[in-house]
């Protein structure tokens, strides 16, 4: 019998409360042993509950209770989440969570701590929702040194531009319709901002790196200045247009990555990812080009992985799990510079082209001309922009 | 430092002999203790090989051997794979194997004795070739009821109904293309005859259920009478057809499975797994569709999933995981009669359509009907049979 408790019952904390109930045996069978939910954090009055037993509003009901072996920390942002698991793990309890921010801003001390007090510190949902991607990529694809990762990571800027490929929306009308259908925030920055999709390739990165990257370090653009005929012509080029978190591990061992909107040819498999739904590219030395998709948010398909890290952490408990990173001593953020794109470019009727390298799917539309550049850098790009409309980076 | 040996020197071993020696560093940090090769078994003769040494004809050289923790079984084959590695086992030696053959066969017996000796045998290669599948269902899913699996499990047959949709080839042309490309054997059967595949829905139904799933009990058509015409019928309905390997977890606790050619939608992510390409889609009762995509064969990307398991073993030495199943005491394939598809039908101009059920997406064309039955069982569909040209279950 494995002791848990549960942190924040808001939409992820109540879907694992779910799961416990919904499917015990099937959990049991998994772990060798049942596992029993002991308490419930969160400060709101939830006294008519029909577990209500079961809530508590201190932590060291938690903290001090010597048999509770695993917490989930659902709880989201932060403060106090990291407080709360840093002394959990101290007290020798496993800590499994959902929240990409804490995970991607405090990772490296917490995976510490969970390896000097021989714990884990699992994050499974943090990235992918409901899709198994971290666990598979630290595990399944041991055997490989990663190349690249490139992931379509947030479910609500894919719904806003499937809408605009699918429907003809425009952003504005796309985002209001994601709003409208509770897939965007009432503030979306975090979401079309790629600030969301940041963090989640930051942890993607560290993980298949096994150093830390900075996610304050990586490039991020949004798909606010994405426009409907943006859209268009992209289709023109049998090509649709996705917000990518990517990264590739360089030579010399530094990692380039960036969230961007790219340019993505529709016989990729991450092309066909449509909706709401998260996809995963994996390119490894090894076994080639890996893809894991499912839905990237929702409450039992994140809940389903933040059980699935409660019952790693139950199999595991007291053996510390290689899945995860340790801090780097130097930023191993690769400059924008050290990898080049082919650019998807609006430009104006006037402007040279011969300055955007070797050209290709040249097209002359009204007062503007549309093509593929050859590979150029971001500096490269920056420094001829004035003539450019849009400029898109390709995903080859 | 953990001691391993690979029996057969084939395509698959020579890559896990290759990815060993390419990446012991990363393998080393996975494991977090070295792992030094000791035995390569085959019979036949390597003395030009650079690592000579290493070979050996006996398998008793490792079976007797105490410092072997963990064996690579990839020479494929019943006999003698069996023998070796039921011996392994009982000399407490973890084995991983890519012989889906052999586990679907005798793989209730030998995860029997790897729980006996406390030790592991593991697949992940046996099914999707580098597609990390079978530890991400038994493990990432845990917390789920899986309640489907359709999956593209063999990469010939996708090659060749690949070239009928894209390139407006014959089946025999595209057989003869594949066999060319050396994607197809000489004697085609068990890819074209959907054997293959059986055997791995078999694989994947027993590890969903935890009961073994009698692959002999599996129906199992190929794509031998697949026609140009009805490949090109199924793009008039915005689908493609495919070799699917499907499984269904009934309510009464049966499991209804079949491999047979389907019509997908064009929409679903299956559709556009092209070329040689696999992927297996899973619903959970929590997480809803997941889809694992990749290399499904080849030298390196299966070679990738085995040395991912030799990882696993070591990691896990004296510690059985729950990535199996135990031996049904019942046969508990579902009849074929219990589940009911729609099917597209080509049929004589003067059948009676009122046996077909609800009729969608009618065409007359030519001297026969096209369309998509209602709900059919197997069996009301055979009672029909004699007026339909192809009838080719739609996967919902």
């Amino acid at each position: 019998m494995a002791k848990a408790a549960i942190m924040g019952y808001g939409t992820v904390g109540s879907g694992v409360y779910e799961i416990i109930r919904m499917n015990a045996d099937k959990l049991a069978a998994s772990c060798g042993e049942e596992i029993e939910l002991k308490y419930i954090l969160d400060i709101r009055d939830f006294s008519d509950h029909p577990e209500k037993e079961l809530f508590t509003k201190d932590v060291n009901d938690i903290i001090n209770d010597p048999g509770i072996s695993v917490v989930a920390e659902v709880m989201g942002g932060l403060h106090p989440a990291y407080e709360f698991t840093r002394d959990l793990l101290l007290a020798g309890k496993s800590v499994v969570t959902s929240n990409k921010e804490l995970v991607a801003t405090y990772g490296s001390e917490l995976l510490e701590i969970a390896r000097e007090t021989g714990v884990n510190y699992l994050f499974e949902a943090s990235v992918g929702g409901g899709i198994p991607v971290l666990r598979p990529l630290a595990r399944c694809l041991a055997a490989n040194n990663i190349k690249k990762i490139a992931g379509i990571l947030n479910g609500t800027t894919n719904y806003i531009l499937y809408q605009m490929i699918t429907n003809d929306k425009s952003f504005a009308s796309a985002l209001k319709q994601a709003q409208a259908n509770g897939y965007a925030e009432r503030n979306p920055a975090a979401d079309i901002e790629g600030h969301d999709a940041c963090r989640k390739i930051a942890i993607l990165a560290s993980l298949a790196a096994g150093k830390s990257i900075d996610y304050t370090r990586i490039s991020t653009e949004g798909i606010t200045d994405i426009t409907l005929e943006d859209v268009k012509h992209a289709e023109q080029l049998d090509s649709v247009i996705k917000l990518i978190g990517y990264a590739e591990f360089l030579e010399n061992g530094r990692v380039y990555a960036h969230v961007a909107p790219m340019m993505i040819n529709k016989h990729s498999m991450l092309a066909g990812v449509d909706d709401v739904f998260n996809a995963v590219l994996v390119n490894g030395d090894a076994v080639g080009d890996v893809m894991f998709y499912g839905p990237g948010a929702g409450k039992l398909p994140t809940a389903s992985a933040v059980v699935a890290d409660i019952i790693d952490a139950v199999e595991h408990y007291g053996k510390t799990r290689n899945i995860g990173w340790v801090k780097a001593d130097e930023d191993l953020t690769a400059d924008r510079d050290e990898k080049k794109f082919r650019y998807f470019v609006r430009a104006d009727k006037d402007a040279d082209i011969a300055v955007f390298g070797k050209v290709e799917e040249f097209k002359s539309l009204g007062d503007e001309n549309v093509f593929m550049t050859g590979y150029m850098t971001a500096g490269e790009m920056d420094a001829v922009r004035s003539a450019v409309k849009t400029a898109i980076r390709i995903l080859d």
